[in-house]
């Protein structure tokens, strides 16, 4: 990265720190009457203002002080989508520490890892998420405490975690009135650790600088404002809950918090839609499908015409998005974004002249698409030696991003340095194209993509074009090393029993021709019966990797 | 303030810098399809796509470096809102250099003092406003050259400034590729001199994070996207144009620059409201009253349901809001700030729970209100002795500002440091309320309040209350030392001539109990036949205070 140059001094105040408990101080300033709904699992629903929580999270603050915490002490949080987990979001950061997000659905060895690698002090935990804190605690020598998130007396909790507080009772006895610490506005806010298929789990320890301009970010460039109502699907353990329950009270829009949910009941989280006069929301199409299905059996379509509801961690279906959009008005807009990246990169709005240049179908293809980079990150996407690819919509590469809210390193990982480049950007291992208006698509993860001759080719493609071949049942499509191009394509063909004997390996070839260049064919398919698989299903490109090694020398 | 602590150390890309340029170059990445209309004075318009812009800024870039030019160079520029004042907000801090805005109605003795206190290196000077550069050129012995904004050959323009360069001819000739330097954040972006009533101008520099983080503030609260066209109606001079021309392309909006434009035809200024389609704009009652009266003798009155325009620097009447949406539908939305304030500081839009609870009329009352803070400044409202007033809606104070976009001293202005508090708020010099919904109305400048036993009495308050009285012309209170109450308020009366002598001391006193507390009632009220006034035909207090000065006395 280039050093910066300091040029002629400014008279701003540059010495204000960005933090973030700064968002919901102005929020209740501005906007104290605003509502905050959390719902119970009975589905009562409590209701506060801004006012409400920022007193309940000035409390917080000075709770914590009072039990020993202090600034920088790592303190993590095992939740659903509750007020008090809001809560935690600004008074834990608030006063200096730093929230550690807890994701519930972790194995044992990862999150005794995670609490023992963050260090993590105290452990606040829902009372119905308790056996998840026990279940690693004798693990996890440093915790001081536990606070338990309930509304009951403590003599009513059973544990075996031990020191426990009230947190309501540690709230009520609390000083109510704060003077917050100035936190200078590199120090961590909060932390997520990724745990992806392999490796021990990363933290990702975000600034509070970085999370103040992402909020800014969401802002900007999801157009929410105070007359939105704000409903927080994406858990709060995943990603900041990608940065709503910052942006939402920056801009003083009414925050809908679904608590704990039933995994099994799912379509019923369509409820508060129309209860509460939700206009948007942020989730994976694995919420909005069981909600589309509630909603398509309901009498009474509910009318949510203006409503945005960002979808990220999958491409949404067209079936979800013209679904929601023919039942109800509202728009699934797609987003791209990681952990890594607290998580906004891309955002998929149609530009008003594609607005009126596309037809119908070309808008839904379009709209499937991540969309194009938001103002404020660097996003570039480059071939395997570091050079940007054309711009064609076409043309596959790695996404690298680089900017404030991207992380620039994992929190004592050695090893993991391979993930940023030199220049400092963050290796997102996704592949994807760009179009001419900037419109990114995700199509395999880089790991997925065969190096040949300095160029890539796409196994995704290539094994979905393999099996739209109506003579085959499944085909997997893996790079083999080869002594001349680096890696070559090698097909894995399953023939239906009809196909048998009657599809050669010409066909197959032929078929693809229809869509790859030459260059790209396979010079191998293979008949098999069967391809090997992991034990969840999918196909185990390790094995077939090692077993077709040889295949190409000579 | 206090000192910054620093807390667990973040894994974030903390040492990216905001750079201003960013802005643009994003804007052309993910809207490069973008229009911008640049008018000119002869009707003309010029139509540029911001892919066009970020090229041309791209080449100015490097042909201030061809000329000699380097970071940190004071450049000022002369100029209408034009595509090429445009290209200079992005291209002259690109490089590294400080934009140096120039007022152009100054008087030649605050404008040759602003360019020799910035010690300014090279002139961006329009063709029309020359003689403003000529008639100053002697004085300011640093600057190196001038840079001529013109469509004609140099050989054409007549001008005895020296050396002379032509804008056009320097872009063509510059490569067009351009690795921009990474400025630290807190390096000068661009500088506006503030021309207050008394003493000599005071430089604001504004540093790239200030810059960055306000366009991001008007982004977010100004509710504008990239289907907005936003036409730059503020002077570009004044208080960076407001901010709009980073915000604008933040959000990637379609930008619309009038040009010059004939100051005996404001009206005309309306005319692309419809042609153009705008949707969003900001400027000064005294420029939106003129624009009305154009409406107002259309056939047609153009539909501009769902337009924003932002109205600053003064009170809007409600003759001019009501008058624009009940013709056009168009809202007007009063904000706060100054040349300290980069310059937004508080925005007035209607909250949701008011829109159902308030009536028409109420409405219309709080929408002359200069509006809510915005969120991420500090601001307070305090009496004289810094303690915070009631928020009351009705308790006068000083408004109190602090964050990353207010100014934290002037530049080189030795004695300016009383503009600020010890803890680093900049005094507004400006009084006002704030209601229990945080809405700031402005009543006075400070100076004009009158300070009585620890609390202020609103002199403007009171002298509009005298001359509501039905027997009176013209009224002045003035606040006058007094031995007891440190200053007490002398009301001088001007009769109508059918009134003399009928309307006495105690009926204007009774008349103002009406509206004031009995502690706040005049002791004095002097009639007299007429009210000093200064040149410009205001009340002069200072005169009438000298001359009153030992009323209170004995």
């Amino acid at each position: 990265m280039l050093k910066p140059i300091m040029g002629f001094p400014a008279t701003s105040q540059d010495n204000y720190q960005l933090n973030v408990i700064n968002i919901l101080r102005h929020a209740a300033r501005s906007f104290g009457r605003q509502e905050v709904v959390s719902i119970k699992l009975d589905g009562t629903k409590l209701r506060f203002s801004y006012n409400d929580v920022y007193d309940r999270v000035k409390r917080l603050g000075n709770a914590l002080t009072g039990i020993g915490a202090q600034a920088g002490d790592r303190i993590g949080v095992i939740d659903w989508n509750s007020h008090r987990h809001l809560e935690c979001y600004y008074g834990i950061p608030g006063m200096g520490a730093v929230l550690l997000l807890v994701n519930i659905r972790l194995s044992p060895v990862d999150l005794s890892f995670i609490l023992n690698h963050a260090e993590a002090k105290y452990i606040f935990v829902d009372e119905t998420l308790i056996p998840i804190a026990e279940m690693v605690a004798d693990q996890c020598k440093p915790i001081k405490g536990y606070i338990i998130l309930t509304d009951k007396d403590l003599s009513e909790i059973k544990t075996k975690l031990s020191p426990i507080y009230s947190y309501e009772k540690l709230l009520q006895e609390a000083e109510p009135d704060i003077t917050w610490p100035v936190m200078d506005e590199k120090s961590a806010y909060g932390a997520c650790y990724t745990t992806g298929t392999t490796g021990r789990p990363k933290g990702v320890y975000y600034s509070h600088r970085d999370v103040y301009l992402h909020a800014l970010s969401i802002g900007t460039n999801a157009e929410i404002s105070c007359r939105d109502c704000f409903y927080q699907l994406v858990p709060m353990f995943h990603a900041l809950g990608w940065g709503m329950p910052h942006a939402a009270f920056l801009v003083g829009a009414k925050f809908v918090l679904p608590g704990m949910y039933n995994i099994a009941d799912l379509g019923s989280l369509a409820e508060p839609l129309v209860s509460e006069g939700v206009t948007a929301t942020a989730g994976a199409p694995a919420l909005f499908m069981p909600m589309l299905e509630y909603i398509r059996k309901l009498d009474k379509k509910p009318d949510l015409t203006g409503a945005r509801f960002l979808s990220g961690a999958s491409e949404p279906s067209l079936t979800l998005m013209k679904g929601f959009y023919e039942m109800t008005k509202a728009e699934i807009v797609h987003a791209y974004g990681a952990t890594e990246t607290t998580p906004l990169v891309t955002i998929n709005r149609l530009k008003p002249w594609l607005e009126k240049e596309l037809n119908d179908e070309q808008k839904w293809d379009l709209k499937r698409k991540q969309g194009y980079p938001v103002v404020g990150l660097d996003v570039k996407i480059v071939d395997h030696l570091g050079n940007k690819v054309p711009q064609d919509g076409k043309t596959p590469g790695e996404i690298l991003i680089r900017g404030p809210w991207i992380t620039g390193k994992y929190y004592n990982a050695p090893g993991s340095e391979s993930s940023f480049t030199e220049n400092g950007y963050w290796k997102s291992g996704d592949a994807g194209t760009m179009d001419a208006e900037g419109y990114i698509k995700i199509t395999d993860r880089v790991k997925d993509l065969i190096k040949s001759g300095g160029e890539w080719i796409s196994s995704v493609d290539m094994e979905n074009e393999t099996m739209s071949h109506p003579g085959v049942l499944e085909a997997a499509v893996t790079g083999v090393a080869h002594p001349k191009w680096e890696e070559r394509p090698v097909a894995l063909v399953v023939l239906r029993p009809e196909a048998k004997d009657k599809v050669s390996k010409e066909d197959i070839i032929a078929h693809l021709a229809k869509k790859f260049a030459k260059w790209q064919l396979p010079e191998k398919v293979v008949f098999a019966d069967a391809i090997p698989k992991t034990s969840v299903g999918k196909f185990d490109k390790k094995v077939i990797r090692e077993q077709y090694k040889d295949i190409y020398k000579g």
